[in-house]
């Protein structure tokens, strides 16, 4: 018979292998960060490229090509290590999303033959490689997701927050360049443009409230000295405050686009940060946690003898205090290695039960974020609503009924099936 | 580098090792059912034996030591097939039950040395027998607890709060044979006796809502037909509305705790069939999985050749649909093919996202029920309360400010670290 001892320490090292399961993920989330941006220069360069009929840009985006082929190379060798099985209850939706990514990753040979043959539209190249893009950040979401060290899910929820508004910033700089491409202000393009910034805005205070002190402090000072933001607030105030049909001077989009990729730059360098800081995490959580194990294991060799183990048991079993609400009284059976035995099990206990409430927090705040997005996409689908038309719908209905979004778009999601003409299950 | 069909299978894969590892912890669970009921039936035969001052019950006791040995040796044996790294962010927490448990087991020889040299009281000896069997039951709540497919985590919820139905009605037996045995009525006993009653009954209200139809059903059968049950009924009207100090049957004690011993038995079986049930539907979900697998792979050897897998993925990343929200329009680039790929990953995610959903109800369920136990054992601890007038003070406050009781217990949780002199933390 394996003694509590082995269990206990099966605990342990049960804990180890998640945190250097994460730990793996982590890495495959700071390599799918470089991945992102690159790919996001690309649409920015193939949006020029093609909306000038090919005559602008070419060169630069061809000489970007390599630097987006090595990122994804990257990633490929880290999805190699990071093994076949993963442990874990959402290694399935993981590797799902992966293969999604995957599947991205093949069609960009086709995407880009065709966008050189200019065969596509720059509004269907750019909408395919957001939807590339989408892949990629749902990879973080699910690493994010699968996290079970609470400072690491912490760490994840804010980097993938972080990515998540980089990438609507990015849209932003999409939409803008068109509308004073375009010479004319839409008020569709306006409404999608101010729900981009109220998106990115959300997305950053999410990300504040999980990041590290050493990020959010980074993430402050940008935000408070970045000239390029000036420019960015001047000219989001012209496109999006001009009348229905107005002239829009196509001079500004030139400094728009500059102004973007420059704030977007100034991004991937917290985003580098970031995922270097998540990354020390995971190898400091390991550190302690085998510190941790082998102290452990020192401990429990020198209380191997049956009798011992035997009397330290009925230590517990004998104890008038609720075990897991308070320890034995010390001494009360003459040893002080029973109470260490016993004090062992319950203290860990109290740890997990610690952690365990600490990641239901952040993963919360996850699951509170997929479930607006799922309700959003039914309602986008159901009553053919734009993205920011279907969040405002949610966000009214939640103050007209004084509900939290979240529950309303549990509501939506549970009667979805009960609407007629629905294509949702 | 590795395809979108690689990581599609690999999905499916992790999903089976899940499925693997809960079918193991369903055999524990199904062992320890048994434990837990030889253990109960030596807690009553001690407590007569105890209380007689050894002169009662002390043959059919140590008759009955063997079947406590054999149904531990049999959940020994399936811990050491069950491995020692168990995947699942549950893992860690299983093991320290686990552990937990096995103190409990150790501690069991010389319990029973000290019960035999009528060295212990009745209390003391219920008390202890009282911890090693919540521990066993801690187990059972973390493999339902850790459980990552919806139909078995549903069943794992229903045979956990069954099992805990049972132990609160073998407490009641142990409680109303005190109060008959001792010949006058108490009224802080009377209150703990409602409260196991109250409790028994909770446990069964939501054992029905998670059961399969056939073991709800029995349930119902049960209820409805036991003549044991009007025996009971009888007796608790007694004991429980005798003004405090007034004198009570002794002679009753025998049928009391013939009539609960009996209503234990007859639990024992439906659990018997819970746990036979459980284990058929981690075999049968084994086995759909499998088949499921199969299929896919054999589908995605037809789909190898690279050149059909880029047009696929441009299928994808050219769709004007969202990915996840609709499939792309059939033949869109004019293979079935494509949507088949495209269509197994979809398919899979969303497969994946309503399991989750599921799973999120049944853990939910747990999370309450742990919350608040927390929170009365804080209560317990800081106000020196009974754990049922505990209970109480936190369905009134919920009653008082219109909340649910899982917000004002974790209310509790948030703010006992405030609270001066608390010995939780």
């Amino acid at each position: 018979m394996k003694t509590p001892l082995h269990y206990l320490v099966a605990a342990r090292q049960s804990e180890m292998a998640e945190l250097e399961q994460i730990s793996r993920a982590s890495t495959l989330v700071a390599s799918m960060s470089e991945l992102v941006h690159a790919l996001q220069k690309e649409r920015g360069l193939s949006n020029i490229f093609l909306a000038s009929g090919g005559a602008q840009a070419q060169q630069v985006l061809q000489a970007h090509l390599p630097q987006v082929d090595e990122a994804m190379a990257r990633v490929c060798g880290v999805l190699e290590a990071l093994g076949e099985r993963s442990p874990g209850a959402h290694g399935a939706r993981l590797f799902n999303a992966i293969a999604n990514a995957l599947q991205g990753f093949e069609a960009l040979p086709l995407l880009r033959r065709k966008r050189d043959a200019l065969e596509l539209s720059a509004e269907d190249c750019t909408q395919a490689l957001i939807r590339m893009i989408a892949a990629c950040l749902t990879v973080v979401f699910e690493a994010a997701d699968s996290a079970s060290d609470p400072d690491v899910a912490r760490l994840l929820v804010a980097l993938f927050h972080f990515m998540q508004g980089k990438e609507l910033a990015g849209q932003e700089r999409a939409t803008g360049a068109a509308a004073f491409t375009s010479g004319i202000s839409k008020p569709e393009r306006q409404r999608h443009w101010l729900h981009l910034i109220e998106s990115q805005d959300r997305c950053f205070q999410v990300f504040a409230d999980f990041a590290s002190e050493a990020g959010a402090e980074r993430w402050q000072l940008q935000c408070g000295s970045c000239p390029d933001m000036t420019v960015i607030e001047r000219l989001r105030r012209i496109g999006c405050t001009a009348g229905h049909g107005a002239p829009l001077d196509g001079s500004l989009s030139l400094p728009w686009f500059e102004a973007c990729s420059s704030r977007l730059d100034a991004m991937h360098q917290i985003e580098a940060f970031l995922a270097l800081e998540l990354q020390a995490q995971c190898l400091k959580k390991l550190d302690q946690a085998g510190a941790a194990l082998a102290q452990q294991q020192a401990l429990l060799e020198s209380m191997l003898a049956p009798a011992t183990r035997a009397e330290a048991a009925a230590a517990f079993i004998l104890s008038p205090a609720q075990s897991g609400v308070a320890l034995p009284a010390e001494g009360a059976y003459g040893l002080q290695l029973e109470k260490s035995i016993v004090g062992l099990v319950q203290e860990q206990a109290a740890r997990l039960q610690d952690m365990q409430t600490e990641i239901d927090k952040a993963r919360s705040t996850l699951k509170e974020r997929k479930t607006i997005e799922r309700a959003k996409g039914v309602l986008m689908n159901y009553r053919q609503l734009s993205e920011g038309d279907a969040y405002k719908l949610i966000r009214q209905t939640a103050m007209n009924q004084n509900r939290r979004m979240l529950d309303v778009a549990e509501a939506i999601l549970a009667t979805v099936d009960l609407l007629p003409g629905s294509t949702n299950s």
